[in-house]
């Protein structure tokens, strides 16, 4: 059968999802996509969930995360002979063989031909930043410190406007960090909002926190990240929001605002 | 000049608050007390924060938190001879020798009687604790995970009610572990209160997150987690909140609840 896992982790002891190769090996860096897969073959069995041409059972994961991002819901399939353990059952079944940063709390039954990476209709990512002359170590690893005068903020209604103006169908080049392999970089954004998130259990004084959300059809090397640092260049007024479809047009990666960290970026939600 | 330092601290690396000393000699565990130490000497060398009768800068904390506890408001003190940096700039001048999982907020001049220690007049803990059926990863090492069951909850009214029985002046044998150096149980509870937390971008659907504020004059050993132990016990039914004040009379530590874990607890507040 083939299986559909949804799981959350946090990615900060991680070299991101995919297994790392080097020279045909596997390099020995420490993945999400390994660990899952070392699970996987403890409760099964080496062979049991062998794939065609495959060694043994190698999840399929919906995207390649970073090091060190996150993720709320990711979605991973595996195909398997062995039906002795119900779907539904596997995501307990696999408490026990996994470590405590990484959670598989949903597990069913998949169309035969669905794929984790190929069936995914939209993509949502999560990014958290906040502010304040110094920095919050309960955040540590898990949100982007933008570093700004005691008694400063960001500009919400700035940060907002230059969100809409990222929303729909682009090439998105100038949101593109070298090194990916996307054929092409025209890419529609579903929905994008970014909004001030009210939490005193957390948060010290002087210090906001604030939540983006973009979900899209797809997304190129590094493009959340760079428009977590755009929008955020919006908030301390260095980028006008009216100059965001200059931006994009000028295809142009220098015109963007900084790539943000790795660390305050999640997968957060997965449909297909 | 007496120097009074506000930090804050995520204590999941780290083995406490106290430099640990075997056989007479620092025991090369990482403690917040030794790195701070070590970030005093960076910055003013050696022996330039000398206190009589010590050999180097050892700065006097409000509270020895326990291995894994966090801060979001730590109280320290220290002496120095030199007056080059003023007070008020010492927690600028401390960020490049502190690692990101330790930073002091604040830094003033204080009366060369003080003592971080002696002084204080109160502290708050504040203890973070989620439910659902699988773990939140998102919170390792900085919240406790109640395991219930899907579609169940914890009774916040129950705990509500069992909290306000801690209320007052007590003995609080039932509450303390074996282990402490305390010369009197008797201990003041002047405010504690549970509430269920919303925080939508971060808690999954299905898991509840609750924080529980305990604001005293002083805590016995492990006082706040068997405290909380106790509120979610009252929680899940397993107390009954009329029963505190004949748990808190028996001043048998097996009558109360468990002693929840070190990684869901915070030093939240100092006052002097």
């Amino acid at each position: 059968m083939n299986v559909r896992l949804y799981l959350r982790y946090d990615g900060t002891a991680y070299h991101g999802w995919q297994i790392q190769n080097m020279n045909g090996k596997e390099s020995g860096l420490k993945t999400i996509q390994g660990t899952l897969a070392s699970a996987l073959r403890a409760l099964y069995g080496d062979f049991a969930g062998k794939i065609e041409g495959q060694e043994a059972v190698e999840p399929i994961g919906v995207s390649r995360t970073d090091a060190g991002v996150h993720a709320d819901m990711y979605c991973a399939s595996f195909h398997t002979d062995n039906e002795s353990i119900p779907a539904e059952r596997i995501c307990y079944a696999l408490k026990q063989f996994l470590p405590s940063d990484i959670c598989v709390y949903r597990s069913e039954k998949a169309p035969d031909d669905f794929h984790a990476r190929f069936d995914v209709v939209s993509k949502t990512y999560k990014y958290l930043f906040y502010t304040g002359e110094f920095s919050v170590p309960a955040l540590e690893n898990r949100a982007w410190h933008v570093s700004i005068k005691n008694g400063t903020s960001l500009d919400l209604d700035a940060m907002k406007l230059a969100a809409k103006g990222l929303l729909g169908t682009h090439q998105f080049d100038a949101f593109c960090a070298a090194g990916g392999s996307a054929k092409t970089t025209e890419r529609t954004i579903f929905d994008i909002r970014v909004e001030k998130v009210n939490a005193p259990f957390l948060m010290p004084d002087g210090s906001d926190l604030y939540a983006l959300y973009v979900e899209g059809d797809g997304f190129l090397y590094n493009m959340v990240r760079i428009i977590a640092g755009t929008i955020v260049y919006a908030g301390q007024g260095k980028i006008q929001p009216a100059d965001i479809p200059e931006i994009i047009a000028s295809k142009n990666r220098k015109k963007a605002g900084i790539t943000a960290p790795a660390q305050g970026l999640y997968l957060n939600k997965v449909k297909y």
